[in-house]
C-alpha cells in the first residue's frame, strides 16, 4: 500500500509498504477514506522532536472497516468509523472516568497517512457512523478524530459554561475548533487570539465575538480590558509554548480555569505564581473517544462544521506539499485522500 | 498593648506597642480573645523568608469588636467575630465568585499575635458568631480563621465528592483539618500521609481511614496500591515543597484533582508531566471568608472540632516558646491567650 514515512526533519515521502494485518484478536484494519496532517506532526517535521530512523507517520483517520480480529464484536467490516489517535479499551476505571487517552491499556495509533491502518483495541477505540456519510461530511467527521475532539476537551477542561467568557489562545486548527466548542458549550463571549486575517475570519464564522491580535503581556492586558479588569472565566490554551501558557494563565480570572491541549514543549509553571493566581489548570491529550458519539451527532445534524479548518486538500501522493504548506503557514490544515 | 514582634529568624519578642486605631472608615478594631502561631509564620522564624526589620506578626484571630469606622454597618461593637487573614470587600466580582483572597481590594491582616487588631474592610471580612461562644468552642472557632478554612478550600479545590478517595499530603494543622474537610465533604476513603504517631492518631480521630508513612516515590506507590493501581480521585497538598507537590500530582488518578494550599517554595511544575497526567490543579491562599458561615455552623452544631489541632496553649507573653515548640515539632499548633 501507499504510506507516508518521515525520514528526517523536512523529508516526508510516500512509499510502498506492506498492508497492515490483524496481529491481536482485538485489532481491526480499516481502509482509510480520508486522513490529514496534524500540527503536532510538524514537531518532527521541524526537527523539534528527533527522527532517529524512518517512521510511518499520521494519527488522524476515518475509514471503512476491512477486517476485525476474532474477539471484536462491536465493530463490523463495512462500517464507516472514526477513532481516536490513542487506542483505548473503554472499560478500565480510567476510561470509565472519561480519560481514554490515559487508558490502562492505551496504545498510540500511528502510520495513518496511508491507505490502510491497523487499529488496536478496536472495539473500545472506534465509533461507527450510523450510515455511510455523504462526501461533504467527510472533512468534518475526520476533524473529530483529533482537532475537534481536542478543542472540545480544551473547553471542557477549562470549565466553559453557559454565559461564560472564554479566551482561545492559538489560531491553528485546534484553536479554531476550540472556538466552536466554547460556543457550543454556551460561552456568551468567545475571544480568539489571532494575528492572521484568514484565521480571524474563520474564528468569527465559528462563533468568536472578539479578536485580539496582541500577544504576551499586551495580549493579557487586552483580555483584562475586555473583562472589566478581572480576566476570563475560561481560557483554552492550544499552542504549548512557555509564552502561550503564561498568556493563558495570566488571562484567567481568579477561580477561572485554563484547559491546555497544546502539547507542552519546555513549559515550566511557577508554583507560587499559580498559587496566587487561584487559577485551575487541567490539560492532556484529549480523550477523543469520550466525546465522539456526541460530536458525531453534532456533525450529522449540521450543528457544527469543523471540517472547514481544512483549507488544502491533496491526494496522498502529494503529502510532502501538505506538510510544507502547513509549515509555511500557507495552509491551516491539509486533508489527504489516499 | 502587648504585641508579638519578629526581629530576626528565631528572635520572637512580646513588646509594648501602641493600640491600633481606626484609620479608614471601613476599619474595625477588635480585642483579641485568642490568636495562634501558623506554620507559615515559621517560614520567617526559620529564615526561609527574609526579616529585613522588626515587624509585628500573626494573622489568625477571634475576638470582640471594640470600635468600628463610620462606614461600617454590618459589624457592631460587642460582637464575637472571626475573620480571614486577608481582608476582602465581599462585593467585587472576584469575591462574588468565592475567591475573597484575590479580592480586588484585598489587604493582608497582620500583627494579630497581640491584644488588639485592626481589621480593614471589616464589613466584608468579619463574620459574627450568633452569640458569645463558650470557652470550649474558642479553639475550634479560632481554627476557622485559617487552618480549617484552608483545609476546607484544599478539599473543595481537589473536588472531593461523596464516595471519593482522598489523599492528604502533610500532617501539620492544615493537613489535619484537610482530613476533617475531606470527611465532611463525603470522601469514603481518606488516606493521610504522616510519619508522626500523635498526628496519625489525630488524623484517624478526624476521619482518616488509612495512614501512609512512606514519602516520595514510595509514598506514591503505596497510594497506587491502595487504589487498585489507579491513584486517588482527590489529593490535598498541604506542605508546599517540590517533593510534596510531585508526590501529590503522582498520587492522583487521571482526571482527578490536586488542591494545593501549602504555600509553594521553589516549586516548579513540568508542563509535559502535568499534561500527560490528566490531573487538574488548583491552589491558592484559601478564601476563608467564603466558607466561614458554613464552618461556624458546623462548629457550633458540634459536627467538627478542628480546635483539637491546638496541642499547646500559652499566655501571649510566652509566644517565643510557642514558636520554638512548633519549630522543633514538639507541638502541632500553639494557641495564645492575650
Amino acid at each position: 500500500m501507499r504510506a507516508t514515512v518521515i525520514h528526517a526533519p523536512g523529508d516526508i515521502r510516500v512509499e510502498n509498504r506492506p498492508e497492515p494485518e490483524i496481529t491481536a484478536p482485538t485489532d481491526a484494519v480499516i481502509r482509510t477514506v480520508a486522513t490529514c496532517v496534524c500540527g503536532s506532526d510538524l514537531w518532527s517535521y521541524r526537527g523539534v522532536m528527533p527522527v532517529d530512523e524512518p517512521q510511518p507517520i499520521g494519527h488522524e483517520y476515518v475509514g471503512v472497516v476491512e477486517e476485525v480480529g476474532s474477539e471484536v464484536s462491536g465493530v463490523e467490516p463495512g462500517q464507516f468509523v472514526i477513532g481516536s489517535f490513542v487506542a483505548s479499551d473503554n472499560t478500565c476505571p480510567v476510561c470509565r472516568a472519561g480519560y481514554h487517552t490515559s487508558c490502562q491499556h492505551a496504545e498510540w495509533v500511528t502510520g495513518c497517512q496511508a491507505e490502510y491502518v491497523r487499529v488496536p483495541l478496536s472495539e473500545g477505540t472506534l465509533v461507527a457512523v450510523p450510515e455511510q456519510p455523504t462526501e461533504e461530511l467527510i472533512p468534518s467527521l475526520l476533524a473529530l478524530s483529533d482537532v475537534m475532539g481536542t478543542g472540545w476537551y480544551a473547553a471542557k477542561a477549562a470549565g466553559v459554561r453557559p454565559g461564560a467568557t472564554a479566551v482561545v489562545v492559538g489560531d491553528g486548527a485546534v484553536g479554531l475548533c476550540a472556538v466552536i466548542a466554547a460556543k457550543e458549550l454556551g460561552a456568551e463571549r468567545v475571544i480568539a487570539m489571532s494575528r492572521h486575517e484568514s484565521r480571524q475570519k474563520l474564528a468569527r464564522e465559528f462563533g468568536a465575538t472578539d479578536i485580539i491580535t496582541e500577544r504576551g503581556d499586551e495580549g493579557v492586558a487586552r483580555v483584562k480590558e475586555l473583562t472589566d479588569g478581572t480576566g476570563a472565566d475560561a481560557v483554552l490554551e492550544c499552542v504549548g509554548t512557555q509564552q502561550s501558557m503564561q498568556q493563558a494563565l495570566r488571562s484567567t480570572r481568579p477561580g477561572g480555569n485554563v484547559g491546555f491541549v497544546g502539547m507542552p514543549h519546555d513549559v515550566r509553571i511557577d508554583g507560587q505564581e499559580l498559587f496566587f493566581s487561584h487559577v485551575g489548570l487541567r490539560g492532556g491529550p484529549a480523550p477523543v473517544r469520550a466525546c465522539l458519539p456526541d460530536l458525531i451527532h453534532r456533525v450529522l445534524s449540521g450543528r457544527i462544521d469543523p471540517g472547514r479548518v481544512f483549507d488544502l486538500t491533496l491526494p496522498l501522493d502529494e503529502v510532502a506539499e501538505g506538510y510544507k504548506a502547513m509549515d509555511e503557514r500557507r495552509a491551516i490544515k491539509t486533508l489527504l485522500h489516499p
